[in-house]
């Protein structure tokens, strides 16, 4: 029997991304337009045991969605990891009247989402974090605007590159996902893209096409680092001393992360919130929401965690000849 | 019997689009990788029946991915569209040993392509228009780099308008196709959006939107309005009369057009131009490339402009919603 | 002697420039950290007789720096004009304990400085127009942000220019003043540029040299228009007329007044806004912050007001032969 | 006597900045226009000690205005340090016929400009660093870009560390002179700021005010380290340490020599370009072109060298009010 809901809360949890604020705005306006009261969980999972509860608005959303962040914050939480702390979580939202919870985050919150689920509140996650690491779905809110925004930096990097006729390392995020390394391989014309997924890391390899490169008359040489592969700074030093061609490592950082969305981020994140609150309003938990296949889905959160993901291999392909 | 092409010509035609030049280097690059000889054919059908088409290597496309424009230039040819003009066409194709084709525009280029296939070049079409009004394709090259520029730009204007609590009435490209003021009327906040394939204009409706709005305390009224829709400076007069509230209208007009492209656009544009060189590789002819439900794939060009392609209802539902 | 102030005000009237936020988060913050209080004054002058008067502390004008617009807002006020409206805007002051009030905005906006000084009320006048038209100081808050905007979109409407092979004409602000057009004349390389202070308007002049510039091989040529000098589409109608070269116009409008501001405009908006206060703090009225010579200098506002100021004619004499 | 010049020599040198080629641009253009020739120096005094001199015409500058790096490029040279390098070079000169050298870049380049000077090759020096660290000018070819570009970084990082309640150290370029960390410091609202010049390194004050602004309510804390002032991760590690406030560093690194030049450094460097045409039309020789106090000036080399030049003190005296 489906459970009519009154109140949703709505909380961000893990690493921030651009688009977070589009896809609270989203949920606040939908859920009023179909007549819920909305309920802020400020800094994620914490904020949510420490009863961080705040009204929102139409208005409390104004003026955000061109904003990067997150209005309401997030922060990791240890506690909402052990069964004490999702109770907790689950009698927090029943004596606040949240009788639903939208949950924008990765595969660590959707975890969250799960627990709640079970615990009699409805939840519906939705996929927010820039490294396009979440396996159900082909978009992720964050990722369009951190590799527009990697890409305009390396774009920076190679006019002083190509000045000077360097090698440039450019470390990019994406610990153990390649997504960000692979875009900005095609889109900043890299000579060089090590992913995590691909790379049996050969420094002699890349050393040589450094000097193969170089003798076919290419003024820069930019290798696209996906952060965890070794350590760019040690790597840029052996590899001038290798081929005596000057050589230097960017570690982008921070900045990966912020920055008003793009208008792909708007739009899909707007979409994905006013979707999610619609599966609550049918009466639907432990959802999450996806792009697949050029539409806007959801599935169960216990299947979409047990899926599996892979880098395109046409587009890693083609990586070579683009670069020649 | 498949015909094995050795000499790929290129073209732009139509309104020029981001990421062209994005899709010219992957044309060039991956058909010099597969052993092919590439010519560049410049200003569109004019410029073949005027024979200007020069030769180019990988060197001839260093440093264009990240410009706007198109490095090959478009132009509209007249002659082009006449039967006598087709045959000139793949006559000089011949004379130059070109016997492959790859056409990056829109609808009205792939009906260029199609004829010239029926004359025996071989070609393949590359989505390429800022409008997405390819029904075959839920992408075509600059749209994203487009939609940006234009998001961008009514951000800017959002932020004076707010200042004098003003109506402003923005007009976008889209003449027969409400895509970019969709995506902008979303990711910009919108309170009104005007789209050709919707809108049943009432001026009244939207008069009264515009009070009912201030009244709610919206400190600004942003109307998209698709080109082509009513004459937005006489619509601002109007609407000023009628409402009291400081309106104004800005015609985003030919900026839309350029720009250096987005990550997407650089990497879809790249992707489709190896694809369109490896078509041609497999022998075959007549084709458009597409993304389509989340994969490249390519159609029959006869079949492709047959297909109908509609604003997707469930995005165009929630503007209202998320304008409150 | 002198008045030993207490409470400031602070507003911004006329129209809105980038930079202003950046200069109302440095008054406040400047006076508070010498120990006066803070008012906000919304909506300019037509809010101080509205009394629409807020308490500002620290917070709020947190994360307005990068901001466009102003957060107090602006409006125009015929009100104020009169002798009685000056009485009641002073006398309003007064109710609400205010005996200093630092105005941001055009020379408009320092004549009602004036007449609240000779009033009683200690003011101090920030020089904030994107158009550079005050002629005590070589800098105006919004304008380093409004050309690079100018330039911005001029750039994109260059590369389609040059992929069409076309003339394009793009109407900059500035109706009076040609700081604009004459900066982005230079920094977009323009062929032609027409200023209000120096063309004798003579379109056979302007088309003899399109006709002479593409005889010399320019594959674009790109006009940049101030503001009030004919009417751009017109003009590039019966350019195309007597050219034969295709011809467009954009005009820029509103988006010129937008955006998140530059760095020099955040630092010298900021610097600006510590000036004023400090020269409240000295007892100083009537005066207007200025930036002149490479120096942060004050000049009594009579004085500001009798000033002249012209467009370099260094910088416009050169534009010819950097266009060759 | 006056020596008349036919042939100019153009070359940068030392770090590349953006506007180099708007300045190249302008001396080829302004050169060609007052009948001279023009060749270009490839790689600074390297490329003239291998004679890569090539000869340049109207249209060899033409859509590089709004591109960063230098066509030209740029190079160290140790021969050029010594004085059989300097006669060398003073001879490939003379026998390219090039009698007069304008050379964009740092004091070092000057210093290589006046040896030139003194061997009978007329040399004008324009001032290209993003440092801004050349003491006879107020402004350098590049530092607006490098801060716009420093800014928007940091404003992205500010939007990740305010939504994480992070403490965030950045440290931007400027080994020797804290010009960008002041610029940012103000522009992005830094808590707080080390400067070469300024900064006796306290790390426990540092940490005594993170802690007291988290205590006024602040959501994030923003330092801006200046390159060379200790080491930023490091620094990161104990500030962690000490607060209990999670704590990031973020090193820009090269991508703030790069990218599309700001109206200012397009406008400046062009003006700059021609006015050292100028210079050596009038016969001169051993100047340096600058801009201080508001005007375009040339000062002796000699001279040049000589000057000191000091962060200004009121705007570092306002960082800490601004930041309350």
């Amino acid at each position: 029997m489906e459970k009519q809901i009154k109140t949703v809360g709505v909380l961000t949890s893990g690493g921030d991304a651009p688009g977070m604020n589009a896809a609270i705005r989203a949920v606040v306006r939908e859920a009023l337009a179909k007549g819920l009261s909305v309920k802020g969980i400020k800094r994620g999972y914490a904020g949510l045991l420490q009863e961080e509860i705040v009204d929102m608005d139409a208005r409390s959303v104004s003026d955000i969605i061109e904003r990067g962040g997150t209005i309401l914050q997030t922060a990791r939480c240890k506690e909402f990891t052990t069964s004490e702390g999702q109770k907790k979580g689950a009698d927090i939202c029943k004596k606040h009247g949240i009788d639903g919870v939208i949950v924008i985050g990765g595969d660590g919150s959707f975890q969250g989402a799960q627990k709640l689920a079970a615990l009699g509140i409805n939840t519906i996650g939705l996929p927010g974090t820039i490294d396009l690491d979440i396996a159900c779905t082909d978009y992720t809110i964050g990722f369009d605007t951190a590799v527009n925004t990697a890409m305009e930096a390396i774009d920076k990097v190679r006019d002083t590159s190509t000045s000077h006729e360097r090698c440039s390392i450019i470390e990019v995020m994406g610990r153990g996902a390649g997504y960000i390394a692979l875009w900005c391989g095609i889109a900043n014309g890299a000579e060089d893209i090590l992913l995590p997924e691909k790379y049996d890391y050969d420094e002699q390899k890349l050393i040589d096409n450094i000097i193969a490169c170089r003798k076919r008359g290419k003024q820069h040489h930019i290798i696209i680092n996906a952060e965890g592969i070794g350590h760019s700074t040690s790597m840029a030093r052996r590899i001038e001393e290798a081929t005596g061609i000057e050589t230097r490592a960017t570690i982008l950082g921070h900045m990966q992360r912020g920055g008003s969305p793009t208008c792909k981020d708007r739009v899909y994140a707007s979409t994905m919130g006013c979707y999610a609150v619609d599966l609550l309003c049918q009466g639907k938990s432990n959802r999450v929401v996806a792009y697949r296949n050029g539409e806007f889905v959801d599935y169960d959160i216990d299947e979409a965690l047990a899926m599996k993901k892979s880098i395109p291999e046409y587009q890693y392909e083609i990586c070579r000849n683009l670069s020649i």
